[in-house]
């Protein structure tokens, strides 16, 4: 039988990683004995956990400790870190550690070193000169880089390991399920009081969107909150700034009149003209300088001067001249906006959403909003666990925001 | 080569008839010949066609002709219709004449006589006292019943082959596709003018409903909309009372708080013990008589005095003592209670809808709300194709609905 | 400021239960201290807590209590229990306790009492002459009962307390998300084992089905997967049977070939005839027995003998004659045909499923296949936190299924 | 009144196209007097239509006669085209004429011409040299191009007006009707003979699918029908390439253990190594060269030596090598794989089928497999009418597909 001898701290049993570590441990074939665990009397105390890992596999010692590191375990003794040199541009050695989006450490020379510019899916690269460790993408990664090995000198602090505010009410109490059979009415007025929050102490609420923002009739909506201050960068595709000057210059989306709910004459038509539109003025932006564009969302959002990026896509038509064509650059820029923020809303942008998320460290405070169930489940799938999901028609549930905003 | 001749008038080209016509002769292995085609110069004219039928197969005659009934054909000689005698209580005899949705009529004796209580799913029988042709359910049939036999002496009129009122704007105008990416705003506008309508000639509207009525938070506005006098008669299940009850002694659904979206203690402790105090008033009518109810989606249906019923199933708790639990009778109350209507509007409850659907003729405007697209395919799967969808959060619908009633 | 003692044991951590325990007190506005925890040293010992829940006022006691009860938490000095009488039929005392789904038991004169065919949604009557607690429905309690009021004197066993069989691949590791994004050859592999499992054993499997069973071309695989004896109970409403007699009658379903795709004449003439031949043999069974109907589903179902009940609702065609159309009397059937199921299996039916849920304890295994993923979040928010959810093509599904039980 | 003679010809009837040009005149305020109408007596002769429309407005005349263009309407008189100059790269003159993706001639010098390299969202440019017209997009446009402005004189051939074959259990037949309750059997026969039907007869397939693919288990069989030479060009995302490469090597997917449905180790790290290992051979193509990929979806493209393209996007790990990280030249791609197609398979993935939409011709059989009902809504309400919806599980779609093929 092989064993090891692994501790965790912090609020291991309200957070529920104590259980998690339990199930994992037996999930994967192991076996445990608990050495020492002393609970937080109260719920401001942390709880400290000493237990011993037991396989009858010595193989299976690492994948195991490797999983249970998600839920903030360490290994009592930790080895220095060992690093690996990258063999050949964007290569990584072959036992790289493969970082998540939680908060991470590396033990080096006897102290541990927090990772900088932590998200999920990199390499950890130690930089020489500044005794800091890097999170990076593998495409940039460089011939000659020192690479941590291993997982054994890591430790990684999930969010759950951290106090939530516990404030009834508070945007912290909305669970991360998903039905289409609650009112939404709580979470407008938690998300309204989120919001007015971050602006008030000078924080960042990032918004990611989709068209059908524009097609549920939510543009003017998104428009005013943006205009209030509310947002600090957005993010979205080709589409949504399309669909947009569609419905400023022609009064449709996707060629049907908003007000009408009618189809007008051909759709593609509108759409693509507005896009010669803009091709004739050199950018949405000049459209904006030259008094072309005089409101929506593409307006309030170059009008108030935030950071905004629009990813292309194949599915684009145009593009528009701001449009991101070349997906490394657009990865770069929305990575850039991200930086600091407090908030993510996403609303009905899968593609966009799932890009995000990925980008995204672990303790960003993370709502989505759809009509499909599906998209909070897959944004779940791919790491992004820290995504409330809000079952709804985008169009209202923006109307009902900006309308709860104002009441602030 | 066998072949039959038939003719068929009115609306066909605008309607789509006369191509859906032609493409089930091909589809069911037919083949045909235009005799005469006089197209409806203008749009109030009719045309008249009379066509050639041809089968190889001797066998296809009859199956090809019944389809095309659907679309409004009937044979140019007709034989007098013939009957057929029941031979035991609710057994129609073997070639009976299965029922559609559509306005039908029977060639007797010389005459077209129009079917009365028509609805998909009977047989039609004759009385000879009254000297009418009565749509009868199977299990309503006598024995000695004389029953129509075989599809010859019958013409259908399918509401496409009358003219939709054409006013841009109008109701009729809302196609019946279904998508998430359309605003519902001029869905509203529409509704509410045909319920506006409707209400100042004295028509009826009826409203059919499911509990996620109550957990989206939509009662207080349907409560409303009921008081304003739009609504002329209530179909739903136990489930949206119970539901509407819970909120208004508990201000919770399903156990969650409706105002902070928390679940309060044990949702269905609450759940039971709206339902305990109503069997201690004996019925919900006794709530509201002794002032124990005072408002909400129950109160202003029993207040108001407009017919309705709750249809038991399977799943229901309690159930009310005005829960319908003989599903025979509740769909006899269903029934009497749809008689009449203009408009029929679902609220979010598939089973109810198709319910309802299956008793409607094909000519009474609907319209269903549901987040799930796949509810108005199942209507139409079901023959209820004149339903038009909305893919929707149906909480905020309904208030958005209430809001633009009361501005008009 | 007030406080309480409360206790729990069993499997706390790898369960979840401690974490949601003191999550509970905190989101309710309560505090604690944690006065002894002994954590299983081991995955087979139970640990066990003392807890002093502490709150300011003294009325949030009670409620937080409540709640933590479901999760096996009981008070270290348990009062003997309290009864109240039934003043009226039908009507429970205003305080009386509201059972859940999980194993419950009531203090009463020093001993701890399990209470008999528990169930959620009822009232806890003590039977004077067998010293015994019974889980009763609202509508079955009598005047003169004698029903446990308060929650003091009760303990309740949720099903995470106990140990889960934690073999890799086991039926048991299934989790209970909920994904398009799986393959389910996993699904059909460990629950294909437990069937056999549970058959060789003589267990029981139930089986709740709805009509797309029929439609998606899965109702010969469930067929064969009766007659092989893995099904103990099957559970329905109308129209599946109707549909798998259309399917035998005239090779489609809702009218359309199954083989071909194509919609056949007119499908609902199809569905009534189908009904209209069971009317003439006046019932399936009848059916059956004179050798009209001579395979499908029915057929298995009423060859191989097990129980089964067809419980009506508002959108049935005919009825069948075996359709159960008083749903207090069809909910009896259902409850007797689950008592002592291993498993249940729900194929497509939310209805039925959900009203499933409503009789089951929590400690049934229950799975749950639909192609729409918000059909387990209902169960979920409705008590059957025990579902496991798997979205796929049904049809597939128990082809695959068939198939795997025929290689075991 | 203002008025223009109009004329249509072909299967106007079959195909729906007269009661479309009839509502579509009305529903937008015109009027109209059916001048002559000769019927195509039997089903292999067309139709022709005169008709007068009539205006009140002068304004609504061109945009009637614009939507009607769409369903094959031309003037009797038509002019001869008018052009206008392109005044700075990308931008077409504002009245340029925006293409559909149907069939579409000019009316230049007293001669019809086709347009070339026709989709939708396009200019007409004329080619001085070549005498041709070519549909070209916005992007492309260069300074001093010849772009046709207005539609007199144009004329479209939408697919409906050509003669569909109709063997019954053809693919023509299956409509695009999206449900979750047909059986796929017929789907899969149909679908698997058309396939066949052109290999033999050296047509192309085209084959667009996303990573769900590989989650739902289908990969496997979707290599073998490559291998099979059905597929004539694959277009995906980095995503499948990732997940399938991840497959081959760790045999998971997302971190999923596709045999067990266990979660395995860590998940991303499994997709991480999988690109690292790729990053380590240069490419994809690479790894098949030196033996490192063996077998799979990626092996059997690069193996068979179909044309392939994978277009990146914001969520993109990696990216992989062969991944297409500049949206111009991935749409370029694209369009030339596709172009010729008689087929296009679209397998789980919105994004590259609406791209894919986007560039392809009308007449190009379509067909959409997907859990997810709301996909195919989206591709029609873009333009691509034309595809054929199933809701299936695409896995078990896949398997079935494969068996089907080889029995063929």
């Amino acid at each position: 039988m092989n064993s090891r001898i692994l501790k965790a701290s912090g609020h291991l049993i309200d957070s529920g990683l104590l259980s998690n570590i339990l199930n994992t441990i037996l999930s994967k074939g192991g076996d445990y004995r608990i050495l020492s665990f002393s609970v937080g009397k109260t719920p401001v105390e942390s709880s400290h956990l000493e237990i011993e890992l037991l396989v009858e596999d010595n193989q299976l010692l690492r994948p195991i400790i490797d999983a249970l590191k998600l839920f903030g375990i360490f290994e009592k003794e930790v080895p220095s870190v060992q690093f690996s040199e990258v063999d050949r541009d964007k290569h990584a050695p072959d036992s790289f550690y493969s970082t998540s989006n939680h908060k991470t450490e590396v033990y080096h020379n006897g102290i541990w070193y927090v990772v900088e510019k932590q998200r999920m899916d990199g390499a950890i690269v130690y930089d020489h000169l500044s005794s800091s460790f890097i999170c990076t993408k593998l495409r940039d990664l460089k011939l000659g880089d020192k690479v941590v090995v291993g997982s054994e000198s890591i430790r990684i602090f999930p969010p759950q390991s951290e106090k939530k505010e516990l404030a009834p009410g508070s945007f912290a109490f909305m669970t991360n399920t998903v039905s289409s059979e609650r009112s939404v009415d709580a979470t407008v007025e938690a998300l309204s009081k989120e919001m007015k929050h971050i602006k008030d102490r000078g924080g960042k609420t990032i918004v990611v969107a989709g068209p059908v923002v524009v097609h549920t009739g939510g543009s003017d909506a998104l428009a005013s909150i943006i205009r209030e201050g509310y947002v600090g960068g957005f993010l979205g595709g080709n589409a949504i700034a399309v669909h947009d000057l569609e419905l400023r210059f022609f009064g449709t989306s996707l060629g049907v009149d908003l007000k009408t709910g009618i189809a007008a004459e051909h759709g593609h038509s509108h759409h693509m003209r507005s896009i010669n539109t803009i091709y004739g003025c050199g950018s949405i932006e000049n459209a904006v300088k030259t008094g072309l564009l005089t409101s929506g969302l593409m307006y309030e959002i170059i009008n108030s001067g935030i950071p905004y990026s629009l990813a292309g896509s194949i599915r684009d038509d145009g593009p528009l001249p701001e449009t991101v064509n070349d997906m490394i650059e657009a990865q770069k820029q929305y990575s850039e906006i991200i930086k600091g923020a407090d908030l993510i809303i996403m609303l009905s942008s899968m593609l966009h959403s799932i890009g995000v998320g990925n980008m995204s460290p672990s303790n960003v405070k993370t709502i989505c909003i759809d009509i499909n169930p599906a998209v909070v489940t897959k944004l779940s799938d791919r790491g992004s666990g820290q995504a409330i999901g809000v079952v709804s028609d985008v169009g209202f549930f923006l109307r009902n925001l900006e309308e709860r905003l104002k009441q602030l």
